[in-house]
């Protein structure tokens, strides 16, 4: 298998016939998932999604693909095909409509429901083509045949993309449940059938790539809610994903099967059941869903709150739940089901939210003691079945850290796949198919966006260092009014420090030697405030890493009155 | 059971022949263990650990017990008896023995080894009384019977203190592997022959209490171990605790078996194996370590880098060859081995060396995907025999989250000990042992004292709050030189900002506003330098969230010239 290849050199230009993959989010990270395709000059996007910040990035508020590859080419998009609709697949369109509000977005009826009702937070209107499993749609050169598949969010969609190049096949996010709850499987027999007419390019999901075996059907939770529910004498407070509708549909089948009504909690639960309940998604049973206010009139006994902060999210209603600074109080004898993944790096904040609900007298019930929650991603059984059904030509293992991509490269390999046929890229890596052969070709440019308050991109690994230095090591703005004319310090100098142990005044120490030595040195004819001011930064420093044992952010004034 | 009571109120006097146990860490989170027991006016300490910081707790070094409640008491405590040499049990001795140096340190040879190489950094030579299991010592009022356990670092104790008010037993850390390496097993005798004369207060380990079944034997490991040499042609990398004895006793015995040579890395690494080989705890093959410089000139199959970093620590030596910039270079073929547990809060950090190692071309094998960790803690199967075998009259489960101690107490009672004999208590609430019967009489203030620089207990949730806010949010200082007589600004206002987006000019924007309404103030009879600050404050402060949506620290200063 060909390794990433951070190296890699600019491409050279795309040979006549063939077709380019560059894939500007999604490989390398769980998360802004992204894929262009090129052929005869013409663009298709697969995908454009946003990737949350991890604690190394203080202050970021979301992460984008980088536009920059087609941020000149933007004409040449003949759609956006997004498979499903989640945050990682669908959460960066906005950005990519602020720069060209006009291309068609295609996807699923639920698909586009929730692409749309966020779009209208940022007031764009977009262009649409609903699509289903088994339609076939020509944007532009492209002939995409839509497959129905199986994922935690309904009416998920694998694409087909045919060019004279030969056929991609790009999975989306898929798991292969044989009972789902909706009955809409994971279209084996279109996969099939591709395979022989002949898939020359797979685009497959990885993260699940690592994991043995197979995935529990998401059936076998409503057994397990069922219990719960059974044993539970007070109010049920439940915590899960906000766009996962067969999630919810089954703790509505639970409360109305143990006589209990539910309010859904969270402005994007509220939102997206909405959503998915007048599309036919989520078929709410008669009379069990209330409004939150209308809770506080029920016995504990008939109530289920329904919201999200799975992850422990500071704001989400769970949260404030378990920091009992939340209109719905937590009591002794109430049952806490986490009906969610702990995605990695939520570890401690989810357990603050356990400890905290336990700490209250709750039962908590998560993934951890109890069968509450299923993946969403193909385990490496699953994957070998496609593998073995589809024969593909070439792979591209996509969605995942690196670690998940070579695992699922090796899946590939195990099924018979050539290694030389396995193409493990990294965002930005360029991976041309020609000849019905996929190979690395070059790289382009491909960073992290980050969206920073009202900034997009402005945000570099320079300042988030400085965040950090700021958050660790605190920071000292150090002012002095100097007249170099008479030598003198006239006003000042004064320091201001925060994130210390100390207290100012522990600072005044050190004014003295430093009302000296600026002195000294306009004395010796420093004049320049520049220079002045690296003397001030130079003997704080000195003394603060001596004396406190700190290096924090120092910025020395310096004004020539 | 009775839950954990954050609201109680100072505890009264100690009954006449009571014995009152007080823990200042280690209930609520697993770390900082320290317990205080007081009889007759008298104090032994058990174990006097730290606790590592989590992303909330920026520029933090360590978290210390709080040595409020015993600070104005250190002559009567007796000694301090460490159950073994783990950092979370040993760490806060340097801290605690800078109050009072002579207070006697009791535990193993090992234990008091690793304590006493701590303190030679601190520059401290304790009073130490060396103890093996079996042995009885009165510790003034406190007879100190130790006993045998087995964990996950050689030569641990657990302690009987019997005073008159009757015997507490202290497991410290524990799990009852059955075929230890050492063949020192957890001397379920002496627990039997206890719990026949009577257990009054059974203070117990609670990490693994949510963990159904048995930890599998350390033992176990060895052969997995064996299975990944055999595979490997080229380098072989592992990674684990630095007090680890056994599990690298394990490597040496691989490497030697396979021909290969052992180079430990790691500052901790080394000096705790010296020790540990030196007291014959840890045996080291013939010829089987060797010097790190010397692996350059040995083939890549004959080498084995034993080091420190499994949890993905910055600036130990995994992460740095993950990153490519330490001086052994990992590359194709190279097999690296987590052969440790992956603690909560360290996930992101742990994947991204897993990722940095796989991309460098390394296998990387972890306990995620073979059998090369197991627990040091006893889980659910393994406490249900020791409640069985004790029988004991009162229950306080020690060493764990608020969700550990819970699940603990839940096991307890389910053997049969009365709800009511089960203390749920966290940091700092007192239980008293009053005829048999052990009770939650009130708390003390118990806080998480930061070190921090060169500062111990300085840094409070206020200045950690200014951390996270510097961090997310940057900050902005503004200078400003007026005089009121003329009305005028006389230099400045200058802005100088960190951590944002933007280039420094933006603020350029706010300037002439700034200044007009400074002058205006002036006009209107401000003179109060304060009161101009506050005016600047509030005026950039609305700027920059009007305009750049972000919350920073501003620090004004205006100077009267």
């Amino acid at each position: 298998m060909s390794h990433p290849h951070p190296e890699l050199t600019p491409p050279p230009p795309l040979p006549e016939g063939g077709l380019r993959v560059v894939a500007l989010g999604g490989l390398g990270e769980v998360g802004r998932n992204m894929a262009v395709l090129e052929f005869g000059g013409r663009l298709l996007v697969v995908d454009c999604g946003v990737l949350f910040p991890e604690d190394h990035q203080p202050g970021v508020d979301l992460i984008l693909p980088d536009f920059d590859y087609i941020r000149d080419r933007l004409d040449d998009i003949e759609a956006i095909v997004l498979t499903h609709g989640h945050e990682d697949h669908i959460g960066a369109v906005p950005y990519l409509l602020r720069l060209r509000s006009d291309i068609p977005l295609v996807g699923s009826q639920l698909t586009l429901a929730f692409v749309e009702a966020k779009l209208k937070e940022h007031r764009i209107t977009p262009v649409t083509l609903a699509v289903r499993e088994g339609q076939v749609e020509h944007l532009g050169v492209f002939e995409c045949e839509f497959v129905a598949v199986n994922h935690s969010i309904p009416d998920a969609l694998a694409v087909a993309v045919t060019t004279p190049a030969g056929t991609v096949l790009h999975t989306g996010d898929f798991k292969m449940d044989q009972l789902p709850l909706d009955g809409r499987i994971t279209d084996l027999r279109a996969f099939a059938r591709l395979g022989e007419k002949g898939v020359d390019l797979f685009m497959v999901d990885s993260t699940n790539a690592e994991v043995p075996g197979f995935v529990a059907p998401e059936r076998g939770i409503g057994p397990v809610l069922d219990g719960v529910f059974a044993e539970s004498s007070k109010r049920i407070i439940v915590a899960s994903f906000a766009s996962h509708v067969h999630r919810v549909q089954q703790v509505l089948d639970a409360a109305a099967a143990h006589g209990r009504r539910v309010a859904l909690v969270g402005r994007s639960m509220v939102r997206n059941m909405a959503i998915a309940a007048d599309l036919g998604y989520l078929k709410v049973p008669a009379g069990v869903l209330v409004d939150l206010k209308a809770v506080d009139d029920l016995p504990d006994d008939e109530v289920v709150l329904m919201c999200t902060g799975s992850q422990g999210e500071p704001m989400a209603a769970l949260s404030r739940m378990a920091n009992n600074d939340h209109k719905v109080s937590v009591g002794a004898g109430d049952t806490v089901i986490l009906a969610s993944s702990l995605i990695p790096g939520n570890e401690n904040a989810v357990f603050r939210v356990i400890n905290g609900l336990t700490r209250l007298g709750a039962r908590v019930v998560h993934s951890g003691n109890a069968k509450v929650h299923v993946s969403g991603h193909a385990s490496a059984g699953e994957l070998l079945y496609c593998y073995n059904i589809l024969r593909p030509r070439n792979v591209m293992p996509v969605h995942g850290e690196v670690r998940h991509l070579v695992a699922n490269g090796a899946l590939a390999v195990q099924t018979g796949v050539p290694a030389d046929r396995v193409v493990l890229a990294e965002d930005g890596v360029v991976v041309d198919l020609v000849d019905g052969r996929a190979s690395v070709v070059g790289a382009v440019p491909c960073g992290y966006v980050y969206v920073d308050g009202s900034s997009v991109g402005g945000i570099t690994e320079a300042e988030l260092k400085d965040r950090r230095i700021l958050g660790d090591e605190g920071f000292i703005s150090i002012f002095a009014v100097v007249s170099s004319a008479d030598g003198k310090v006239l006003a000042g100098p004064q320091i201001h420090a925060r994130g210390f142990a100390e207290q100012d005044d522990v600072f005044e120490d050190i004014l003295p030697e430093l009302t000296r030595t600026l002195e000294d040195a306009i004395a010796q004819g420093a004049t320049d405030t520049h220079q002045l001011q690296q003397i001030m930064r130079r003997v704080v420093g000195r003394w603060v890493s001596g004396r406190l044992r700190r290096r924090p952010m120092i910025i020395p004034v310096v004004v020539e009155a």
